[in-house]
């Protein structure tokens, strides 16, 4: 059975920087297949890079190797790292993007640092780790290498992890946050379905009907629902639960009876 | 010889749920191959989507599964369905999406109906019937499953069909419809190139020559072309003819001498 | 070990065009894989599809076939090419695109001319010679075939070569051009490392700092650096040079001490 690496990155892909990471791992591990997840999260957002990460791992076949670039900080001080959590790796910058896609795989077992790793390509450009350090990893280590032959061991305590809001109650509404927006305009709150209050009817103080699918509500009116990654959710029927709300990531969500 | 699954939605790129459907195909079918035809069509546009994919399955290799996913309805009352035409199949919403490509196959030989399909991932959510019931048939069909092992069969005359705009003669004009805008802004109709009228030199009043490529008329002048589908369409050398003729799908367009 | 196609184009993902493609060769040669170097070059813009390819192909595996498509001349008097550099493969328009990057892999030993090819599907559409003339060959040569049966043999010589702009020094100030700007807004000039004028610490008359990676200048500071094809480019960390220079491409860039 072939290795998998799952790619996710801010790259877009207007640039050749996506597929010159396809060309250089096929050119090293010809046999491995590389599903995109996404390059599409939003420039230098390391945040809304973790979130899709984390969606997305359940969904990978045994085995993957998730490669992960959202790097800001690329050839400065941060790390470069590899992860072992149960039978998946993860690659990427230390920078807390890898964290929550970790933890939700059950934490890091070993961990290993990636600067001056033999697998690297040199010379290890300053701008494009992507291309140099961490598609080279992913790709020897669906190809079977062994994690510890990509560089020194870590602590995995001394790992960069990723600050997330966290909901709150204030009497009997919730207060959450939008933490993602789809290309629908639906609106992802940190919140899951049993933090729905009782009775809710009110999104920002407009009015919203719980269900489960966006035609359990009239053509423009706003749903509350959990959406397919568990998570508590808004959208509107047909239209743009952002544009309707006004929200922007990061903004609380007031959700009352 | 693995098997090939196309794939089209209206999902764009910007989210995972693409990346994730592809992980959940390579998880079920590991050897199967997934073309992806484009998941750029707008959303809900149940028609746009399925005339591009009725353009793409000539083309696709033998024994294709066609995975196509706009689906507004999407956990609601409409069907989740799976068909065979010739040695294709088809899987997808019962909207009307898969009615074109299904015709252009040579018409539905066999039909299923997914809900309650044992392929399913479970729980199956409301929201992405992509992920959760057309990905994984898909990936099984393309693997080799039989289709009655899917679901329980339909009558092939009970599927959705799909209205679409018809020309019409008009003296010596013709009056067709925009169907499609493609990312050059050339604009395709809803006729073959055996219905321009005879010695036809305006388009919505505008001067336009009948040609065979875009370099056979200068620069920012009209073309009146047969386009690489079959379809008579209307282009600009050098420029968009939807922005010189400030045309939206669905608009008539007037073809006279 | 199979063989490898990179494509390259400005057809968009919007549509089905690259979809198509893709499954082209695939019908064709089922084994062959194919990586997306990227598909969003502007349109018709031969030389930023030129100067991307040269960037991508030394990041190709051995092997490969490279194809690449931004034709606005398609079925007019420009020819179709397959080109051999070394073990490399080049296919598309004869109108530019592919010199840059035939003349990094050492020039060009062996041309054909693709019109008449016996591998075309037939018949040859007039505007879409991605489908029905490159894509087919690219996917012959990758599965093996040699490249005399594409078509008859072409003197190198008369191929079209690419006009590019020139750096030059005007007393101790460095004046280039943008050739390209990414999508973090990163500005590449034409020129490199070693053309960069001692002391250099203004980008046309506002200050920057020469450096290696984004963290070494303040944030929304300009950077002077290498990027990772080589090139001399100009950065913001954390923000876009192409908004804070008012650059576009074709612009000359006057760096001085």
């Amino acid at each position: 059975m072939p290795g998998t690496v799952t790619f996710l990155t801010d790259y877009g892909l207007d640039d050749e920087f996506v597929g010159v990471c396809h060309a250089v791992i096929a050119g090293i591990a010809p046999s491995v297949r590389v599903i995109d997840l996404t390059h599409g999260i939003p420039r230098h957002d390391v945040r809304a890079g973790a979130l899709a990460l984390r969606r997305a791992v359940p969904y990978a076949p045994a085995g993957s190797v998730h490669l992960a670039v959202v790097d800001p900080g690329v050839g400065g001080p941060r790390r470069g790292i590899a992860l072992r959590c149960g039978d998946r790796l993860l690659v990427g910058p230390d920078n807390g993007l890898l964290a929550p896609a970790a933890e939700r795989l059950g934490g890091v077992q070993e961990a290993v640092d990636l600067a001056g790793s033999p697998w690297s390509l040199q010379p290890v450009s300053a701008t494009f780790h992507g291309r140099d350090v961490f598609a080279p990893a992913a790709a020897r280590l669906a190809g079977g290498a062994a994690l510890r032959e990509a560089g020194p061991p870590l602590d995995p305590a001394t790992l960069v992890g990723l600050d997330l809001p966290v909901p709150r109650r204030e009497g009997d509404a919730l207060v959450a946050h939008a933490v993602a927006v789809d290309a629908f305009g639906n609106v992802l709150l940190d919140a899951v379905g049993a933090d729905l209050p009782a009775g809710a009817a009110r999104v920002d103080g407009r009015p919203a009907t719980a269900g489960r699918t966006f035609g359990d509500v009239a053509p423009g009116a706003l749903l509350l629902y959990v959406d397919a990654s568990g998570a508590l959710a808004v959208a509107v029927n047909g239209g743009s639960a952002r544009d309707a709300l006004g929200l922007a990531v990061g903004d609380e969500v007031r959700i009352a009876p």
